[in-house]
């Protein structure tokens, strides 16, 4: 029983993302059919450079005027891969305000201002849905909204950007520094001309915020989410993680306290076991843990970027929300109601391996162990390596609130005795 | 907005997963019914031996008569975990026709009867989930129904039975027998008294048919699976395996053929190379993977099995149910449109590792060599060991059809020289 009126929908933005949507909607436009209970069509695709656009992409749809084609009036919905703050916001309200439902792969617009979005969609009785804004073809939002509704998510960790990974990766297998590893990351079209977003976290900070809120139904926001790059990690910090049976990796990790009433959100590169499964990700894979109070330990593997991967999200959400439509219906929206608090990564407890250059004499790990132990910081193992009159010793702590592990390297500096702090760096996933 | 009018849940069955999703129901209420938008009651639970019930469970809810519970007209969800196919189908049905939306966790009734339940769901406006049939709390039925539905998935492959994945896991790390590691599995409690559906491969086969179904759009019987249990693994095999650099695994593998217009599902032991992320699926732990044509490779990996885990599933299904009720709509039903030829066994195209017992005496290897080369067969590499007049000889195939590979052990049956075939493995996931 199929309707033979088609559903229209409008394409903003095709470079490497929007091309493949074209190419999957055409190639496959009968089994998209066959699956929604009724035909899509491509409506229009909107681009700001008309003449970069790709083979393959049928020339008499472009329009360089989105609002224009949001504004038709027959469009039933909108596919934004565009990305950024606007005009991918104003044209998605404006979808909206029309009755077009969104699907949208667009993470920095979904983390700053997904409330505002989801608020508008449920004003109009449309949709919105972004699975593709967190890793890739990797299914996550779906999973945590609705395969986990029924259960308590404790903690999301997980490697959710494809750039860094490949990254660290290089610089673990090779032994090569930050900017030879992004050098080669950049030649091999991993890295972006200007990677900021990605090796200093934005990417990684603005899914974090996703994911945090739909795993604690809770408002989470970009600022919440405490966020440190991954440029300043060296070959020496590989070599201190070797030396512990570790690797490091940028963990987007979102988790909720021992109390059950306060999360917190954080990325940062971390030393976590080679034993652990997120150690062995590799190149630009993405995987995420998610634990939950009933279901255990789960994890999601997969390509966490490239056009055909978010592509395919793209399309799940697309025949998703066509589904709803034809059945006059919509999916579940945004789920806020626990309103738990966000707390700053002060509060957050974890274990820290920390390497200082210090004098090579007598006392000085009296010293220092002195100063953790002010600080109620409890050291698990201390390693020290003496050279020339200086020598490096490594800390690594039990579990202790970040606060107070701040407040111990504030006290380590003022020691005469501590020439510097080579690294401090947080220990996960043991 | 929250209706106050609660949704009424029928539990079948209080055993282990269905004493969890009372458990749950129970302590998570208001969490339910926020994410649902109206509160759940479980209005009553059906048991054989009210004698049973377990603490926690409340003692005035507990009935005999599954019939008259189902059949009471106000329920709005009937939750299923009795398992088997009778009195199960019926219970469904009458469900059904009462007006309820059924969640289930029974693997072997919706691979036998699953089109018919799903035509039975269709036909009185209901919903029929069931992601707890498959891989326990892992989700995977949702992500390949919805997550993936814009895409085209080509193999499903995967660690879907945990019984047989701990005894194998056993026997890999510990060298011990088949029985051996059986008895420790049962002590343990990971294998039932009678072990036979998991060793067996029909729990595994259930859940290849269903998950075929799902990933090709096509009706999968369980009769259409081809089906080898794991009994006859042995510690040979192992060591053979680990001179390839492989382990073994009963694997549940759906294809779609290189013609794309037929599909195959199957379950046997196979082994893969160490390198493989199914590899390290260690315990009694499931892992899947998916590969499709855009998205590319996913893997999903959680605990398979267990009331906790299975009871997590059962709940995202009845939160799922529960809105769409609300909502006066259904989810996506089944999906067969395909229509895909189901192929046999013998149409499927894979690698061989067969291990002969031979005369070892000069121009066997010839002679063996001639067998595999008149059916097609082309050899990979070979091994040889000579021992007292006797030798065994390993052959590892390139890929081949199945249907040539059987006439070719046929054939070197009847070879003078060789003495016995030791065993045929098939090597996977390369």
């Amino acid at each position: 029983m199929m309707r033979t009126r088609p559903l229209k929908v409008a394409l903003l933005g095709c470079g490497v993302v929007g091309s493949e949507v074209t190419r999957i909607m055409t190639t496959h436009a009968d089994d998209l059919a066959a699956r929604i209970g009724a035909p899509v069509e491509l409506a229009g695709i909107a681009v700001r450079r008309p003449d970069r656009v790709r083979a393959g992409v049928p020339a008499e749809l472009i329009t360089t005027d989105a609002t224009a084609l949001v504004k038709r009036g027959d469009i039933d919905v909108v596919v934004e891969v565009i990305g950024g703050i606007e005009p991918a916001r104003t044209l998605i309200t404006t979808a909206f305000e029309h009755g077009a439902s969104v699907v949208s792969a667009n993470k920095a617009l979904l983390a700053e201002d997904g409330a505002a979005l989801h608020a508008a969609a449920g004003q109009h009785g449309t949709d919105l849905y972004y699975e593709a804004a967190v890793a890739g073809a990797i299914p996550l939002i779906r999973p945590l909204r609705e395969s986990l509704a029924g259960d308590k998510v404790n903690r999301v960790l997980g490697i959710v950007n494809g750039t860094t990974n490949f990254i660290l990766d290089k610089m673990d297998s090779t032994g090569a520094g930050y900017q030879e590893a992004l050098d080669e990351a950049t030649a091999l079209g991993y890295a972006e001309a200007d990677p900021t977003a990605d090796v200093e976290g934005f990417d990684a900070a603005a899914k974090a915020a996703i994911l945090a809120g739909i795993a604690f139904h809770t408002r989470v926001r970009l600022d919440d989410v405490h966020r440190e790059g991954m440029t300043e990690v060296t070959a020496a910090d590989f070599a201190s993680a070797k030396q512990m049976g570790c690797t490091i990796k940028l963990l987007a990790i979102c988790e909720r306290a021992a109390d059950g009433r306060s999360v917190t959100a954080r990325v940062h590169p971390a030393m976590i076991p080679l034993s652990h499964p997120l150690a062995s990700v590799r190149e630009a894979y993405n995987a995420v843990f998610v634990e939950a109070e009933a279901a255990g330990q789960l994890m999601f593997y997969g390509p966490g970027a490239g056009g055909a991967p978010t592509a395919s999200a793209v399309l799940g959400d697309l025949v998703a929300v066509c589904r709803n439509k034809l059945a006059g219906t919509t999916g579940p929206g945004e789920s806020a109601y626990a309103r738990l608090t966000v707390s700053p990564m002060g509060e957050v407890v974890t274990r820290y391996h920390i390497s200082l250059d210090v004098a090579d004499k007598p006392g000085v790990l009296a010293q220092v162990a002195t100063v953790f132990a002010e600080h109620g910081v409890s050291i698990d193992t201390v390693r020290q390596q003496g050279k020339d009159g200086e020598a490096a010793l490594v800390v690594v702590t039990h579990r202790a609130p970040d606060a107070a592990l701040s407040a111990t390297v504030e006290a380590l500096r003022r020691l005469d005795t501590v020439r510097g702090v080579a690294s401090i760096m947080r220990v996960e996933g043991e």
